[in-house]
């Protein structure tokens, strides 16, 4: 029995003639590239983690060993054991340090994280880091810095963590216009609309607990109110059509105002609610904008559940692909990190010119395709409205929205609500642009027999 | 209103001095690539598309033109205007053209798609391929030939069409232990499992349907006896876990026998029966098997319908992620060639030994662990047993996988059936060696209560 599991005949030759056997030892002649980790809070210590356990994997891959040979660290991380690897408090003697090759920048924020970065790059580095809004901010600049010094600035890990969704883009689709892409990419965000959908509970609720168990920081803002998802969103768009960074532009739309009611008609109309990121190119420009949104059902992307990501792109050729995983996370996001340190041990010796580039077009064919105000963009909408219970309001309302050019595809009329005597009247459009609607809801809101504001949530159908 | 969609201020001045606007013109001095496409059928014919209609955006990203400077075919395609692009009925003239830089091998089969790619290879040429057939049986030869002559053999489109998932696996995932692979990666398996399991259609009736519309081929074998899966499962487990391809040792097994019965009860007992590869690292050897496999039904995997493709990959840093898309049709296939074009473009000036390997894995640290054999392969079980209606067959049932080590997660007992009298008893098993589901399987079938075969379908949870 145990024959069965030993190559042999042909087979055997070939491994004896072609392969060594066992462990990684083909390429040890190479000396090892050494790395410079900052910060070791959650994703540093991930990614010293991963660089250590898999180092003869990694090696086996990059033809050489990922050597860390310094880490700036304040606080010691718990669940890193970190011996024999020297250490310092000040991240710029990383960034200054003449072993290093490649700095990773992993302490997070704009300021210093961007003072690092351009440090490095000025003293010749290449840089990995896994920092969205650094990139969605300061991108820019630092690209322009990092082509003038010929180094690389490699960001996989900034946007849906362990998902190499920027390669996909940036390589796997090279071959496409690319229509739009639309993701889930904060987790945050889609465990607390998981939690209501599922259980029945409020925003505020879910978004407790979501604190109390880590999930969520003590200020939730950047995830909550789509911050997070809107920086990751940028850079997602400029590496589809290739733009500039622009997240000044990015319209940005949370999820505190959703409530249990709005995800229960949008499921009784088959559809669930995320809070999702699109962007989108048209004839006019881009579309960049982060909101709740229901989805049909039965698509793949609506049932993402739970802190899990997921970024569609439809591209002209390859038609919609769909990139899942977890989002967040100690080593998922680690697992960018590292697979970016691969990519640079690879590119590091090639032409700068051939490399590439940072934003998947050359930077001097960048397009200048204006980022459309929210106005001008155009979507599905669902439309709750509370009226009185008399006849007549549902023509009213049919015919503000006609007026205005807006085709209904289906009305929801609810029966009257015990405690205030109102009829909830659930609508949903066609595709209009913004503009119109927002013309359609000051109507609507002005009718006598329409109480209160009217509850307005876009739809996106994502063929 | 017009100049909102305009760039205006800080931005305006960050356009001007640091883009050109509009159309690709930065690298217009870079002569184009030259390309030699052989085979002009459904990829063929959707390459040359793509290379056509986006010429400008790929030129953007890839810094230079990719031009198609010669085309082999035998039979024009309609789908497909040719004009002012040389063309000959002889592909071997493409791999010895002096002019050409890339072949793009589309004509399929083992025999003379062999030939060419070492011919193109011998005379210097990279090359791109869509034939999964060609790698996952040739591929070591290729490869060492390939390397022979510091030139890159690109084959993203092998698997799962307009899937990014080669690269993903081989570069986004790079600094993971892969721990398993699991896809549905032959679209027409998948429509009539789609179809039997929505409609309640037979088998045969789906497929006779599926050869009508184009889906299936005239001899459907490769696509619903499992090959076509196995080539490319061969291909994602030697990227995966830097192992030879060895598609002789793959475990094949089609969906010809499934049955509606079986469909309906994996439905009643939450789970969907798909047709996967899965490739799966264990202690002792890697699983490398293709076969009808009930998942649960609340996977997004066991979502993925119609003629959709879907890879799941397990890394132990990134955890499960999900790639999905077009897996075959003209443009979708050929989005992955083309990206693979303008990948190789980037490449081609680089050090060879600084290249992503072609396995992931440098060439001379590959791993000889063994494939091991089905009845070594370890999975859960469905069980369905076709039992006279007496009492004490489930006693006789239950200690005969007992007595195999074998636990039972639940069963299910429907009535009996009018039309024999028979009881369908079904079952599912807790993960267990195959070796002991087929002992047990013996012994079930020399029960005197037992008619018929055992049906026994595996089952994957794909966490």
């Amino acid at each position: 029995m145990s024959s069965k599991f030993q190559p042999h005949g042909a087979m055997r030759q070939f491994f004896h003639s072609r392969f060594r056997f066992g462990c990684f030892s083909g390429s040890s002649s190479v000396k090892p590239v050494k790395v410079g980790i900052c910060g070791l809070g959650t994703v540093g210590g991930g990614t010293f983690n991963v660089l250590q356990r898999n180092a003869e994997e990694i090696a086996r891959r990059a033809g050489r060993g990922i050597e860390v040979a310094q880490i700036a660290v304040r606080t010691p991380n718990p669940n890193c054991q970190i011996t024999g690897t020297p250490t310092t408090s000040d991240v710029f003697a990383i960034a200054t340090n003449p072993e290093i090759d490649i700095v990773v920048e992993l302490i997070g924020g704009y300021t210093v994280a961007r003072e690092l970065v351009l440090k490095a790059i000025e003293n010749g580095k290449h840089v990995v880091t896994a920092n969205k809004a650094l990139i969605a901010v300061h991108g820019n600049e630092i690209f322009a810095k990092a082509r003038e010094k010929g180094v690389i600035v490699a960001f996989e890990a900034a946007v849906a963590g362990g998902i190499p969704v920027i390669k996909a883009i940036r390589e796997g689709l090279s071959a496409n216009r690319i229509n739009w892409v639309a993701g889930i990419i904060n987790g945050t965000g889609n465990f607390i609309l998981t939690e209501m959908r599922e259980k029945g509970r409020t925003f505020a609720d879910v978004l407790a607990e979501a604190q109390a168990l880590g999930y969520a920081e003590a200020d939730p803002t950047f995830d909550v109110e789509g911050i997070d998802a809107a920086h990751k969103l940028t850079i997602l768009a400029s590496i589809a059509f290739g733009i500039p960074l622009q997240f000044d532009k990015a319209y940005t739309e949370g999820i505190t105002k959703l409530t249990t009611a709005d995800v229960n008609y949008a499921e009784a109309l088959g559809y669930r609610i995320k809070h999702l990121g699109v962007a989108r190119s048209t004839a006019q420009g881009i579309e960049l904008r982060v909101h709740p949104t229901l989805i049909p059902a039965d698509r793949l992307i609506a049932n993402v559940n739970g802190v899990m990501n997921a970024v569609m792109v439809n591209g002209d050729a390859s038609g919609s692909t769909l990139f899942y995983g977890a989002g967040a996370g100690m080593e998922p996001t680690a697992s960018s990190v590292v697979a970016d340190l691969v990519d640079v041990v690879r590119a590091m010796t090639s032409d700068p010119e051939n490399r590439v580039p940072h934003l998947a077009f050359q930077p001097d064919s960048l397009s200048a395709h204006p980022i459309l105000p929210i106005e001008a963009c155009e979507s599905a909408y669902y439309l709750r409205i509370q009226a009185k219970d008399h006849p007549g309001v549902l023509a009213q309302v049919a015919s503000i929205l006609s007026e205005r050019g807006i085709n209904i595809e289906s009305i929801m009329q609810k029966d009257v609500e015990e405690h205030d005597g109102l009829v909830p009247m659930i609508l949903l459009t066609h595709r209009v642009v913004e503009q119109r609607i927002n013309d359609a809801i000051q109507a609507l809101e002005a009718l006598q027999d329409v109480v209160g504001p009217v509850v307005r949530i876009r739809v996106e159908h994502l063929n």
